[in-house]
């Protein structure tokens, strides 16, 4: 008996148009979802939009910055309007402004990438949820690093560890935020991606530095590898679909072993 | 386009005939999966196989004691003899033979414990890996709990405290054991389940003690259930199936939101 | 061998004119060292330092805002000018001004909360390590909660979860930040106390509140107790004193085995 | 005011003649502490008994294979004749047989591990908690290490993935122990060092795998160092002492930066 776990249900995915955004996408679109998708660069929607109709998948875009407030408010707009109603979001946007020991940031970018990382997927969740429990359940599932809790990891190039940060918040808060929603079936989780082979990667840190980390972690390369965005996004739509009813405020780590922590 | 993650694949599950294990067969199963299902009662074995089989699904059973070394290679023979080989194993087996305070445990049913939840799937991995090896990649899941780290669940009726300490130490191998497994495409992780409405539970602990720890969560009973064992069980072909390739030596709690805790 | 582990050290604490910043300080100062606190209350400032120097102990107070940047300049240049240098801070000012499911809270508290229990500290740290690293050494002790990541503490009255999400952050940046420093026998460590006999708690939890968490716990009220500012004190101490010139980077739970979280 | 925070105190230690056993001793009895000190070997009791005596430290010593029930009576008996009771207990002994592969171990090492880092232990807290109640209250430390829940430190040539087991184990035992013995005031933790100078380390790890690893985290080699002995026996003399009494089933690690591990 194949299984089709989004027939029917509407998902709303932020930073949608390339990487892991763009395969959780992807993946639940395959199993029969209607996606709207968005992000900052209307050409990075449209590409996306025709990959993904190509496909043979239900999709609308629309370009949105989701750190405005009213930018969110038209997305969640658009979406009803098309599709008459939420069932389950993945937001997926994020940003690593300064690199380099944390000690020598600057408040303006400890302020961005906490309002970015932090507040913004807060706020936002707290716009979403009424959408959620109009429909009866539904699921949120945010997008955090497995270099949260990990200096190891987080510390390629040195430069990460403000985002590691900010990211570790972002699994704090789903943690507590997810409690009171779960009464009226909403939600809240939170995908720790480890090395994936992205342009966000590829921004942060480069080729040599990664095959150093392999090294440093005691394994042979060939033991590990890069994580591909389509298994990240096979999580997302676990955490999405009605699979995972019963997991709620937790933080799932996809890292591939190269995670040197236990716990996050 | 509706998926069916295990079609062709060969899956073994001890502990499969009741409760979450079955849930789980059940689940990989209609997915297309070729099961081996054991449990050390004859009569629930073909009465779990019967009830599989008039769901279409392809199942063969066996009686298995887990902790016996000579049971479990007979087991691993018989799977191969049936369908040329594993491809993901799912082991549930677990006791919990002490009720109440841990400082009043005998050495002999600390032993037990041990040896069943710890070095039973220890060493079950162990034989497994060669098996999953050949087949080029391959996956186990182990069976814990999410009372393994935490006090507040571990404590309904003060009875559990022991079988949280041997199961805490389940997540703790799977996490060492799972690195060197990688390099060979084999990957190991483990559930954290929390209240499930399984005979296994209703065995430890009394309804009435279940309706006072939602009080003592400061949780409206609305706001909590316990689970399903297909809530669980879909998590476990998650992990099971080829949806979770770059998810290695991690514990997934399962708890709906009634885990006070945030790490395990 | 009588031990006096401040004898000629130079310690810093904001925060310290009550509750558990002023039982630091007392430790601190009753085992030699000199000491400059502060608050924002002048009234308190002068009320702390009457009291300890009664019990002989070298201490000066200041008024201080530890948000405002020109105010921790100043507090800084006060603890050099009067006693040449700074060996060690304990920084304990926090606030929780909102009180309720998290999901209700305004951006504007969002906001303040934040800014005072992540950011600010996070700035003074960034001021202050220049001074410890001119003394070859040096520790700063942070004050977290052990609710950041316990919901059943968390919860008492459903009134933390956003000043819990705010200290885990906290534990976090310590965890970041700690590591470049290290290099430079500068340490970064965190408490988390559990519930504390203060005003601070006194203010966010009601008696009855109390009593009913302990009741939760399944524990017998008998088997624990609300603990006292000094015994956080002592553990402050500890973490400030070359006792501890080892660990780094730590979150320390003091929570009397109430806490029913293992992770920390 | 200097402290002496072990007069007329009777403690007791086994492992306890070299490394980190011996600093701890060390520690509690140059702060007042009455000792029994304890290792199998004759040789090495009666070394470190002369060493301390020559500080003046008030100590005995015996010969017990801490794995024996009747050694462990007989050291009790012994402390209970020599000083009238017991206040505090440090456990130190452990064992490492099996370097490499986890998954290559045999079944009689995986017991003996288990049985020598797990079972003694909670054997010898059992016997030990009544003794302790007798004095109204009460400290117990055993010894972990970092390296149970950090692979990165974990597999320094390989080697210590049992070893990582079985003593993540006895800080999840420590962590279930501990609540019911508080509410007789009777406490129960566990130190997790790092790598620490000692001989049992250097039985473990090569000075060139040590190096190795500090570049494999990413640190110059300058920004850490093995740690003391006396840098984790002070944390030790911390948590036997009565400046923990609310701190109660934690596991706190002294491992100086280069654990990558946010969490054990």
């Amino acid at each position: 008996m194949p299984i089709e776990r989004f027939l029917g249900k509407v998902i709303l995915m932020t930073g949608a148009t390339q990487g892991i955004g763009l395969e959780a996408a992807r993946r639940v679109g395959l199993e029969g979802g209607k996606l709207v998708i968005s992000s900052r660069q209307e050409t990075n929607v449209k590409q996306a939009v025709t990959e993904l109709r190509n496909e043979g998948i239900d999709v609308h875009g629309m370009t949105c910055h989701q750190g405005e407030r009213e930018d969110r408010r038209k997305l969640l707009d658009f979406t009803v309007r098309k599709y008459g109603g939420i069932d389950a979001v993945f937001m997926s946007a994020g940003v690593s402004p300064h690199h380099g020991n944390i000690l020598t940031v600057t408040e303006d970018l400890f302020d961005k990438t906490f309002d970015v990382n932090v507040k913004e997927n807060f706020l936002f969740i707290q716009e979403l949820v009424p959408f959620l429990e109009k429909r009866g359940r539904g699921s949120i599932v945010t997008n955090s690093t497995a270099i949260a809790c990990d200096y190891g990891i987080g510390t390629l190039g040195k430069n990460l560890q403000l985002y590691a940060v900010s990211k570790f918040t972002q699994a704090a808060m789903v943690y507590h935020v997810s409690r009171d929603s779960f009464a009226k079936n909403v939600r809240i989780n939170c995908v720790l991606p480890g090395l994936i082979d992205t342009n966000f990667l590829k921004g942060g840190v480069s080729d040599a530095a990664y095959q150093g980390h392999l090294k440093k972690m005691s394994i042979d390369p060939k033991a590990s590898r890069l994580g591909k965005p389509s298994e990240v996004g096979s999580l997302v739509a676990f955490l999405l679909s009605e699979d995972s009813t019963f997991i709620n405020g937790e933080s799932i780590t996809c890292a591939g072993g190269v995670g040197s922590s236990r716990y996050c």
